[in-house]
């Protein structure tokens, strides 16, 4: 396996840490991230053509329940074998095979400030924040339901971190905004608090309907050249096993009409809602993630959409969810092997269930990171601010994230071996026993030549103890409260941010969408 | 990449976990791990030949200093460029590959126990803990230099993690102890308090031959037998940049003689003692791990050695040490790569250094895991307990890592995909939209599908603040006072251990070694 591939450094400026003046968070700059390591194959062919062969067994012999009239409809139409009855779908393997080769391997999701354009696809790694948390927390306040207020911190801290290069889906649920306008009021703070592409929620088609007008509105775009240039993305989970309920399918066809990207992430808990052992599990979460892509492009042919995976076991002593298990490990790399194969993009993430920002939260998100990057996924969701498994969004949380990511980015550039950076003539000038820190090749490179951390505190242990012995998460506070005081928002021109309140006002006063 | 070979279960016990029962740490029983991936080539054949070459060049060219009379009439005799008047050894391409060549690709390490035998080489994985720390660190008593009480403790605690395969080395330098006596204590210990391998210190040949003489008396070998099923393990540091210094290369002398496994691992801290840029610092390790790889195989041809990589960096701006860095894990790789080329087996490390056991302390570690187990090391030393870069030996941290050790190990593991773990009849049983819980196929398999945690605490938010809301530092702390509690030595011969006995009596009278 050999490191391919080059840095992307597109929209990048040519200095190597955009922050470092004037006692600013030291960062890396924007750089959409290519992975210069082939992804593991976790299964020889034999194995992963029987997990491949299951999938299609389940759907061929056990269908999956689709509560959407419409979309029965449509399957129907294109060759599935529909139980009008009880809504269930069985689809032959030839069908679902040539409906998901439809699909594109890549594909751009386009941002508003071109220079935030991400390719989701080949060795490309996007990370996103963490997404739909119903709480927040953070060391000072502790833990409490989102408001609008978190809602748009934490929109504010991901922009102010360019290694999470898509920002939204809701950090954290605005739960003091009315539930059916909710999604207006988040839009627009998107188009004014980021200059990055856009997730959605996709529950049903009317807030896809909403986000889809309000980004062309934004980017400027008529309907057609929004199809051809996608700015939304969002995640349509089944309710696994075998379930697909309505206003998911509802959001699902309105995002493949307008053409605009789709995750389908199965949530496959082993021992829960798929079966204990891992393989089980993941046949049913590839069964499900199939299904759902050829349905999509039913609907939409060629259309955008990644395949998701996120199968994890529960805790057997209480059905607790647990992550960054060493099954979540094994499934993120197998998984994507499976997305490969179909030649789909695929999408993993950081997840962890721990209930504080210790030892816990960063070995379990280390295990689901490293299953993602090294299984060679395109999407990495929730990658920072992730807790509890998925009820809450941290702002420490975020900050040791995206600490971890941009280690992992580092990393995963591909190292140059030249007669320059092989320094035979530096090793001659030093000499046995010397020392290189005054070496001309040292001096000539010391500043630029290794990654500088953000939460990461290497004084030794007296000066550390002198200066308040504050662990990773304490020191993740400063940062934040650090990243908000200078939190700059992106230019927005004031005659569309008008046009967008407009949008706003006037689908508010329609009542927003049925809740 | 495939995963390939089989799990190891030598010596384990056919039971999952062995210490379930009344209310004992849940812990893996002992198992030899075996990676199941493939190990990762992070560079393409042309930078990797280029990185060989220049080690070569600086062999050829610039050579190593050799700071022993004994070893220079070695190297010389065989052909090496020998110049008296500063120690320094120049050594021809061809040379070099012709004595490392003769090394074994793989050998085994043999325990008091047989059943603790381990494997070094192939697709094994050998875990060890800490070892050499001048400090040691726990949450009560805070962090203090060494004693004979911590050295025993952490032996012991050491002993009773099984996926601490190698417990030994000085966990804690035992401060207390005379240093020319210390570490014929210490030998008696290890005979004492753990079955497991050894490994010692190597500090000039005197210690060797009590290590040796030791393990031959509690093992009742003759010294002959000792060769062919060598015992004692230690490490060989270079003092880089090319230099290796007397008391290091006597020790080296006295363990190839007794045909005793050395690692030999240079200490290329990028920026420091070796050139700023990571390729150089690579390049400078190969060469000085070479250049006394080939040389012990011209003391002892054939005789066990293990390709030790430690690249680093240090922080440029105050010269700190730092481990777990995006660069140390790029070297960790590379190093497997280029002990591959050479068919040596690997040692890499646990390291990080951080000052607490918080997020920083996981992240950092994992970090270099995971370039340990991707990059195919086949000893991972400090694999458990190294805080500060190596200034601390916790007893928390230990408690932690091996947390982290035995997920990996877990995760390292083939996966089974046959028709019962594809679980279809479970599938079709429980249906759309149900639940697994209650299947007979989970039923059957529950309490043993899943790693169950060591210190993660999977509990919701609620129940785990009104437990105490301890984090996973404070979690440890608890475990190895269990562990220390339900401490049982494993059985020793009385008339071995008198034997023992006589013998540090004898040395001890006789003065012990030059210090």
């Amino acid at each position: 396996m050999t490191i391919q591939g080059s840095e992307s450094d597109k929209g990048g400026t040519p200095r190597r840490r955009v922050r470092r003046e004037a006692g600013r968070v030291p960062l890396l700059p924007w750089r959409q991230v290519v992975n210069a390591y082939a992804p593991i194959e976790a299964l020889d062919e034999e194995r992963l053509e029987r997990l491949h062969d299951a999938s299609m067994r389940i759907l061929e012999e056990q269908g999956i329940e689709v509560l959407n009239d419409e979309a029965l409809d449509i399957l129907a139409r294109h060759g599935a074998t529909v139980d009008r009855a009880n809504g269930r779908v069985r689809l032959d393997r030839a069908l679902v095979l040539a409906f998901v080769a439809k699909a594109p391997e890549s594909f751009t999701l386009h941002a508003p400030n071109p220079q935030r354009d991400l390719v989701i696809g080949a060795r490309h790694v996007v990370f996103n924040a963490v997404s739909s948390a119903p709480n927040c927390s953070d060391l000072d306040a502790g833990r409490r339901p989102g408001t609008q207020v978190d809602f748009r911190n934490l929109l504010k801290l991901a922009h102010s971190l360019p290694i999470l290069h898509l920002p939204a889906g809701y950090a954290v649920e605005p739960a003091d905004l009315p539930p059916a306008t909710r999604h207006l009021d988040c839009l627009h703070d998107y188009a004014r608090f980021t200059d990055r592409a856009w997730r959605c929620s996709a529950l049903g088609g009317a807030r896809v309907e909403d986000a889809v007008a309000m980004n062309a509105i934004l980017r400027g775009l008529g309907g057609e050249e929004l199809a051809e240039k996608p700015g939304v993305m969002t995640v349509i989970n089944t309710n696994s096993p075998l379930r697909a309920d309505g206003a998911m399918v509802d959001g699902l066809m309105a995002m493949a009409r307008a053409r605009q990207p789709v995750i389908v992430t199965p949530f496959t808990l082993a021992g829960a809602m798929a079966p204990v052992t891992l393989a089980g599990a993941l046949a049913l979460q590839n069964a499900e993630a199939l299904a759902l892509i050829a349905f999509l492009q039913m609907v939409a042919p060629g259309a955008p959409v990644v395949y998701g995976g996120y199968t994890s076991n529960v805790d057997m002593k209480t059905g607790a969810p647990a992550f960054g298990t060493p099954e979540y490990t094994r499934a993120a790399f197998i998984g994507g092997q499976l997305a490969r194969r179909y030649r789909l993009p695929y999408r993993s993430s950081n997840a962890c269930a721990a209930n504080e920002v210790d030892a816990q939260a960063a070995y379990e998100s280390e295990m689901s990171l490293w299953g993602a990057v090294m299984g060679g996924a395109n999407v990495v969701a929730h990658g920072a601010g992730w807790m509890e498994g998925g009820l809450v969004a941290s702002y420490e949380k975020m900050v040791v994230d995206a600490e971890m990511l941009q280690m992992l980015a580092e990393f995963l550039k591909p190292l140059v071996v030249d007669e320059e950076s092989l320094a035979l003539d530096a090793i001659a000038e030093v000499g046995p026993g010397g020392h290189f820190f005054g070496a001309a090749h040292t001096l000539a490179r010391f500043e630029a030549a290794f990654y500088a951390p953000l939460v990461s505190d290497w004084r030794n242990f007296e000066s550390w103890r002198l200066a308040g012995a504050e662990d990773a998460a304490q020191r993740a506070n400063k940062i934040w409260k650090q990243l908000l005081r200078e939190y700059e928002a992106p230019p927005l021109d004031p005659a569309v941010d008008e046009a967008l309140a407009d949008y706003v006002a006037r689908r508010k006063a329609e009542g927003g969408v049925a809740v």
